[in-house]
């Protein structure tokens, strides 16, 4: 049995996301999908809360037919410490043997600390990144086709729109 | 669709759990197991990991045939303020109806904060508890058949009484 | 101008406190009083929030015809390291000269920061404890007597006893 | 009885503050004058204590001639998670019915938790602002117009616009 | 170049610490002193600060001429979850090999995370115990025996046997 | 006895840091080398471990023949509230006399508490600063002339240059 990790903030969870779990599931028995920075929300780079993402991916998923049995769904809260933050995720994940990613960033922390990691060459374009995605809502531009239609429909029924533009309003 | 919400410690994950779990099932369309105070393992009264802890959970709950789309696992950190605390559980979990609980005090500060409790009458005894759970391992009696064979398995596995025994000769 | 200092959980607030507030004012300008360990609430030791204990205590003084000119209320949450708990409570309140209390402890952490001190000999008993007032509520013996008439009426209306009764009730 | 809450950093207290306040007393019984973010100071941004920052509201207050039992002046550190921040000021407050504030994020945060909230269109200007009149402050330009007098006696008293200069002046 | 890891509290550093250090530099080229639960202090089980805790370490060691060449000494603040805490210590102190130690429970983290570890037999008995030099200190017994002479007069010159005796003496 | 105290984040430790060290050794018995912001790293603009800036610190000293006697290494984590922070380094810190620093906000922090501070004009330029060193590393410029020796072998053998930039490259 082996198992992948990919950790990331899904603000919100979009296709880009989606290609990676999916890409980890050809090979990998079970993928953890960790939802970072669990305390973030109601902020411009930050609009959805924790429930809220793990809406979302839920039903992403759920409308991909990727079996519940595949994957593991686990909120991450911050720790403000980079070096021992590996340590936190091992903590609250089950055992896991590659890292998947797109943030060099991250994928250099488990690195150091001895993971086999995998940086993701993301297909399509920056445009598959949630600070894009945020961008057009704000812009009052397009954003429904970079996410899964589960998603784009879960954030227009939280009114997810709105709440971004109001919080960005504010000084 | 109604849900529910069963918040424990699971230290170990153990047959009263188990037992709530179903009934809750038989009740709401999905349930949600919270695993409480996350950060706290190698205690005596503590003595899993957040990570442990879930894979008993999910690997108890596969051998009951329990469909992972009828329930959520989430880790819930604690945050040393009761009040609050309530809401806390709100912006990690999905939304949700009904609390359930053998524990008065937690099922306590839902009802206050406006949600229907039930409180669950624990069918056998004081040893559907993870207290006298941990008596029985550090003192050399039988406890697995207090657990699913599964968390059993586990335990065996992670060699968690061993780490128990260890960590209670210390002072 | 001179000021006085006195912190306390207040759970609840007592005729003790009361006292010693008076005592303060007969010799300083103003009394500030310090609610400490304001995230603890709900627990069989703390059963009352912040949000509560600043009501009885207004109410209390308000009772006793003591002017609001004369007094500050300010909440101040527990930071766990006794040393620098001194100057976390000088960041909050306003300048002090002295500190009241009947806490040993307490009045040593200010006594070795510089500050003068004045140990209260509280003249009844030990009744006029909150943790004797909490016993008493727990075994249904009258407690009333113990506080000020507006904290007994206060502590009622939000059915305090209950919320303690159950609270205890669990493990 | 109605209670309004307005909370706000008050890096001054500013004749806006005063405005919303004396707005807020011609609806409500009493105010509750929120200080956020108590745990910073000596910062560009956040230049006075909170100590510093309840005196300033004190005196501008007792300047009006504003009934000390109109207001409640309440301490609110940060928690850093809106969603959760909201129950964290219920838990430090007595319970209130109408927010009001110039900041439409943190309305946005009650009224999503149900309460009713009043935009306060400030009559003046960008001048009424923290920012703008610490700004002054840094350029030498005349601030003490935008603050009550008492507030600008205070900070003259502390030298508070020498520290400003001194901590702008770091990297 | 083998470096050796020694944690402990010292509250305050006694005889059986000096003996472990001893031994361990018989061993490896340096030995961390690692003071743990920096933040805890001024009470019955923690009475001293950090700060204290550091200078009677320091002159215990230059008191047995050790070399400030052969030792670090680095205060690690509790962060409240085991399994993390090894990590954080990691991050902390320089690279080690060998982990010293008289507690089962802190060898059993630093062994899970891989570590060689070494229980000490200290020689003596219970006496070479913190908790007991505490109790000696409490009842008027002699205690400065049991510890350097350095750190006794250290505790001395603090007058810290009259500050144990006055937090112990308040609730 | 008198001693000084001297913090920075040794991002990395420079000439600029050694030259304030030895200036201070020839007006004070012993210098406190405080290294803040311990729990940063893997950053951008805090790229080293606390491991990692003790032993460059350490490696340093020992290269300049500065006998361990005369120096403490202490380090320290930040706590978010810059009046209390000089409080939470007193307790970590043997006792102090004079403070030395180039961060005019530093120096306002402790001398507002009533210490002597000492600010040092650094001789040379802009370059030593550790932001403009970060920034020598990241654009392929030459930055090893502007650390002891000792400390450029340190970050070569950690492969410190490869980390910052793998960290800078993620967004």
């Amino acid at each position: 049995m082996r198992r992948g990790l990919f950790i990331g903030r899904f603000q919100p969870f979009h296709k880009g996301h989606l290609y990676v779990i999916k890409l980890a599931l050809n090979e990998v028995d079970e993928i953890i999908v960790g939802v970072g920075s669990t305390q973030l929300n109601y902020e411009v780079d930050n609009p959805f809360t924790c429930s809220e993402r793990l809406q979302m991916i839920r039903e992403a998923l759920k409308e991909e037919n990727i079996s519940p049995d595949r994957y593991w769904l686990i909120p991450i809260p911050d720790i403000y410490n980079n070096y021992v933050w590996v340590s936190h995720v091992e903590s609250l994940c089950p055992p896991f043997h590659l890292v998947y990613g797109g943030n060099l960033h991250t994928l250099k922390l488990f690195e150091d600390a001895g993971y086999q990691v995998k940086k993701v060459e993301i297909y399509g374009s920056g445009e598959f990144s949630g600070t894009e995605i945020r961008k057009k809502m704000l812009n009052g531009e397009p954003w429904e086709e970079y996410v899964p239609p589960a998603v784009a429909n879960f954030i227009k029924k939280i009114k997810g729109v709105e709440r971004l533009l109001t919080i960005a309003k504010s000084k």
